[in-house]
């Protein structure tokens, strides 16, 4: 099937490989009249630029983006808005034995099984450089999402054991250190511990965390499109993602009922929960406090070590992988996680609007 | 939006409430041929059936599935098959304070959000007994699948601390024990713990897992048709599931590289992988290794302790859930987890048949 | 594919066989609050029901309609509404050669190529009681427009050469007249004409129109989710429908431009259309006029007559179709167009709601 | 909703303005493994190109094609083919009253109502030129069909009152005259007519025919997902087109069934109908005919005449379109339903692999 598009009202369709002219996206049903530039996408796609600290790849990638329609008078205009990447240092080279042979942990034996050939420059379509356009399209979702008060945040939460502390959460970290941790000191403990794995050509996993505050209670269907659900595929589709947890996640199948329920309480004339285990959704609908998500990442399959593999012709050889890669996934991957998160969240809040009949009979009779 | 329906080709809706006239669930896109009777779908059902054990809800609830469409001759026609359960041991009775009130953990709050007001009855949409659709679709899904070689199938592998041992993998055990666990010794400690956790009218969390053999490489899609995060969709669409895991999961985060990787070797011809951290998954594509899944499940909400929660008009109240409930809502899921993997994999294995030029020529210019 | 559903957040999906067990339909993403009883429902399929009058079949269907889920109170609750008609005249018999051979204008022999056999029982899926499905829904439908001041009325245009006269446009005729049109003199004319097919065991074709009043503009989208597409898909999706225009239709293909075009006018305060040659729609959106759809309709198939066939051996043979058939189609599917149209509409009148940013940030800022 | 998305598994989304940087399209779902270059995709849009005739408009509109993704060593990945036309002599200009006033038939007003504002330039995402994404995509389906022995042929058949005779049907003078007749005679009495027609400043309507010839009895699905039905929503998403047929089309409502039914005989050991009234479709589903269909395209609403409309302070004024305009949209629109056509018909062929269970065994357990 296609695979390539996200999002039921608003809507996206990523394209383009690591190594072709471009990559991009078109982002389809963004509401008409919603001030937006170049540079509000810009500031998302520097946070996943590498080459910023000694902990991430060294390859230079200056992605500049272009928006090619939907944007008349600085303003949304509701038609398709289209932007695009040209990829401008993936220099052609020779690329070896990576053209013939299955990297471990990578999907070049998964593609050539399911297409029969692979563009296998840098991972093709499998490259983390997709994320591109998802993240060109999570920049508008969560503009828009901040006009209706809701914020999308997220950040690294552990680097192999390293784990940040959250009870002082220090938001401006996230974006001042290369970790991406709310935590400074353990920020300066992750790079430590990266720089002795980088040292031994190895890599290491993390986890992540994302927050959505400002959200209102009821946005989510019941069954399939839970919130929750949508979100689970949302965080799952990015590449490396092993688990996706909400609220207390996996901790919550070794606890006693009494434990795990949040009571519900009244604040302000408000209904409120005095704990959140949940995580923000009860039966998959959003229940007014803050939505918590976790992603658990694995080590970069990429390491500069002697590794065990395969060819086309069936042939067992042994693999090195040279070339500049990041020893951690997570510091760059947490603005990909931020923007499917408002993504999907959007496209819920927007599928909301029809839930009660009253609201089309207002709409409709008002407008 | 919709919300009750699940899948592409084989698609899914289910519709019901837990004290409605009926539950049931039209499957459509089942291809046409297939041997189909209403045991086929009977035996599924009966997994999911409670009272039959001391750990489960003494409820009463005797699920007879009726085809009403799709079937001739025995055989599949292509078109939509039907099928309904009657609600008959739902009982009329007096809901008390659970009409007016929000049960922490439960949906009430959050439907009455959405939508205004609720079908407090049971649960109403919201109930585990939305399940049923889900099962007697998945029953369909596995039976095609077994007729091309893919197995599909699910367990408990915790109940809260108690873990089963895989080593010695009791198949069997999996229907007869009352936990569903492939491991007597621990049904045995699982079911002592029930009992102790019953006595204190508490409830216990768990853990799931399910497993597909026979699987060939190639099947699921890159980018967001990813087969694992479709998978994370479909089971944390299942009522209490809070976190979602492919292969190693959550303990992949603390490892490094080397470590995590799998190895690809040769074996009888075939590409093999000496180890499967992955959990059959690379890049979002079946690697023709096992497939394996796991989730995290809440304690059962329903507990009948006093709890602090609001009614419907903004008071704070104490609250004591009186009602027959399962003190741990995991072996009855399992099956549940089985059947929304099946669809899941199904569909994708459908999906993949156009992803070579070839494959449609070759149908098209033999057939 | 699956093929049975039909909508994006208003979506029905249908499902039996004219001589199966039941036919019915779930409605999934209606809004809740809407008041909502059988009768709502009985009402429409009571227009589509034949036997009471010359010119229809004079088999009997006492199609009674049970709603299974969905309702709570009297009020839609968001959920999926499932509704049943239990087949009950389809009298088990002989089907002689029908089983075997392939009629004339029928879907015989394409089910056969398609799927491999069929229900032949009265047309198994292929039969005009699956609309019974689409009726049920769209009586849901046509209600809550009905809420917003949208109208949807569907008619006879003509049945063979005898054309209803629209100048002095009788409404009442249209539920009066056993053809549904709106011009009684017409009817008489149009009984005789089929009286006397009738007698030559002939059948006839027609056309029907269908009319929305009280549509503001804005409802539709650019580009392939056109409103006038969709109308276009929905209603060529009824059998034996071979044309669908929009406002004059094919018409226009022998106008200049000078005579097409409507021009725009001042009336108390709000643009309007001095003529209505578009039939309510530019570029795909509703212009605020009156939407005007017209659909041709083939001659019933069955004929009791000989006719030229084959059967599944591959020999040629003669064919006499007996049973009790209607001599035409359109008074009884005039029903199913309006249908059609009020879930068509009212499916993009929802979508419509998130046109404008503003729109969003009222919703959220305000609820 | 998004709503420039068309198609299930081969699945476009086009994006961009008539005088934005550029319009292009996405193709998502396209198998691997086709050989696929840039000539492939220009061949087909330049038989949209105007100023190569005295009747079309003389604007100059060199549209290059550009592949940025989806193609490695000549032949598609199976990942999204993303294709871009810049738009180069879109000349920035005075629009004059443009802005502000609604062109009679013209989407002006229906989009100002939807949005709130507009993209005035030359149309905006409502131009004609929204085409060039349907038809860069068209051509890749057209050429994956041909593959499976399927052909797609859109003409005119005819223009104002002047109709090709289609006895001496010349395939070559679709792309050698002007008209896309294929009928040299009739061209000639179509360019005399048209020239006549442009001296008075006047536009002109007509009709366009599309044949698929080599298409397997089969396709398509019963109820929504007709292959005729979603033709007729492909179709009359084109812009100006307000009718669509599908065989006989609007002339069997004045049929007897004895008139109208086609025969089926043997043939070579084949099934096949004696005539083809119905186009080629049976209940939905294709019978191994020719498919055959019709649309009817109003005049071009762009006249250099004085027209009534209203601006959009709601003031009445007269109005004359200045501008380089076709005097008739047919010739240019043929190609692009024939994409259309394409598409559709590619897309149907694709789901229906998974009709029958035994087309997944085989698949399965032989690939």
């Amino acid at each position: 099937m296609a695979g390539s598009s996200f999002g039921n009202i608003f809507k996206i369709t990523t394209w383009g490989e690591s190594h072709g002219k471009a990559l991009g996206v078109v982002v389809d049903g963004c509401p008409a009249g919603l001030l937006l530039c170049e540079e509000d996408i810009q500031r998302y796609l520097d946070r996943r630029k590498p080459g910023t600290s000694s902990i991430t790849t060294q390859r230079k990638e200056d992605d500049r983006v272009e928006i090619l329609s939907g944007i008349f008078e600085g303003k949304t205009t509701g038609t398709p808005i289209s932007m695009m990447v040209r990829n401008t240092s993936q220099i052609s080279k020779d690329y070896g034995n990576i053209a013939t042979c299955y990297r471990p942990g990578h999907a070049d034996y998964t593609f050539d099984q399911k297409y029969g050939f692979r563009d296998y420059r840098g991972g093709g379509r499998s490259s983390g450089r997709e994320t591109i356009g998802r993240v060109a399209a999570g920049a508008i979702a969560a503009k828009l999402l901040s006009e209706m008060g809701v914020t999308v945040q997220a950040y690294t939460r552990s680097i192999g054991p390293i784990e940040a502390d959250l009870t002082d959460f220090d938001e401006k970290a996230i974006l001042e250190t290369p970790t991406a941790m709310p935590d400074r000191t353990a920020n300066e403990k992750a790079v430590l511990y990266l720089e002795e794995a980088r040292k031994r050509t190895e890599s290491v996993g993390g986890c992540m965390e994302c927050r959505v505050t400002g959200l209102p209670a009821g946005i989510g269907d019941p069954v399939f499109e839970k919130l929750d659900a949508n979100l689970a595929k949302a965080i799952m589709s990015i590449g490396a993602v092993k688990a996706v947890e909400i609220g207390d996640g996996h901790t919550v199948s070794s606890r006693f009922g009494s434990e795990n329920n949040d009571a519900f309480r009244m604040k302000d004339g408000q209904v409120v929960k005095s704990t959140n285990h949940a995580g923000g959704v009860l039966g998959g609908i959003s229940d007014g406090d803050v939505l918590l998500l976790r992603a658990y990442v694995k080590p970069t399959p990429s390491i500069y070590l002697s590794q065990q593999t395969v060819n086309q012709n069936g042939e067992e050889i042994d693999l090195m992988i040279q070339g500049r890669h990041d020893p951690v996934i997570v510091p760059r991957a947490v603005v990909v996680m931020e923007c499917m998160t408002a993504i999907t969240v959007l496209d819920a809040m927007m599928l909301n609007m029809t839930s009660r009949a009253e609201y089309l009979v207002n709409f409709y009779l008002r407008n």
